[in-house]
């Protein structure tokens, strides 16, 4: 159902139709000018959650580690790691957990903020899909990729229900396939 | 486990062995006096995430809908819902929804919190599992069940991996059972 022609995309895919039916779209959330996709309704549904960990599932081939960005990230990083047969790596916002940690800083629109992990979780070597469920401008999502490299993990690729493609935060993933399973 | 006979813990389960096996202690965090049980290794271990997961679910008999709690219970959240065949309900702290949403307030150590789902989800009459990482003083699983009771729901239970059972928060949980994975 996307204008473009990424093939990640299906068209018309069972998860696409079920975002569509359940999506709540909110005007001006959190700012002014901002439109927000909230996929609370999506999750909540049987049908909606299985499709869409279902088809994020099909981007992690190869994968043995999932990583789920905080905090909307994780409702779908566990259900992956389940369909995988991996573990779900959290990726913490800063302050979140004990040291010592591992960090990486990324810009917002406004200021900072910071995705941690435990530096004891050993990722090197590991081949890694990184899940959120929205792709805006590509930060956080950069951010995890550039954090689990810097510990000698392989980005396998990442993985979005949403993708907010006027913001062009695909071009900031460098090195890996994104599939997102709808493009707004 | 457990030094004490409560019949939902599974002495020696599978869950509860993965669990001594990879959590991080860390005391004085987030305050000092306080230990904090970081459970993430867990869910990053493949064999410790599927573990954790099916315990948990068989909590769920019964259930149709599962309700994870912000943040870290989404990370359980999803798989436990997957298991049954459920959605997951993300509760949202305070200012993550887009309104109109339903809140209910509660009272932390030091001032208060509030959860949130959007108003649009109805649960009237939908059986629930409550599900998150850590039960402490239980006010946020208390509130949760009140927030859902409020809108019509039956609380089937509430499902933990870890349950501190000195901070007494299991009397809190009135009317529902509550299932932990490993008291401490």
């Amino acid at each position: 159902m996307s204008r473009h022609s990424d093939p990640s995309v299906t068209t018309e895919s069972t998860a696409s139709k079920n975002i569509d039916r359940l999506v709540r779209w909110a005007d001006d959330f959190p700012t002014a000018g901002v439109r927000f996709a909230d996929l609370t309704p999506v999750f909540a549904d049987a049908v909606g959650l299985s499709s869409v960990i279902d088809e994020l599932a099909v981007a992690g081939e190869g994968t043995d580690l999932v990583a789920g960005i905080d905090a909307r990230g994780f409702l779908l990083g566990a259900g992956v790691a389940l369909a995988l047969g991996s573990g779900v790596l959290a990726m913490r916002k800063a302050g979140k957990l004990p040291p010592p940690v591992v960090s990486q800083r990324y810009e917002l629109e406004y200021g900072a903020a910071e995705l941690e992990i435990p530096e004891a979780i050993d990722v090197s070597g590991r081949r890694v899909l990184v899940v959120d469920d929205v792709l805006a401008t590509g930060g956080t999502i950069a951010a995890a990729a550039e954090l689990l490299r810097g510990r000698g993990a392989e980005i396998v690729g990442a993985a979005v229900v949403l993708e907010i493609a006027a913001l062009g935060g695909r071009s900031r993933c460098e090195g890996y396939p994104v599939t997102c399973l709808k493009q707004v």
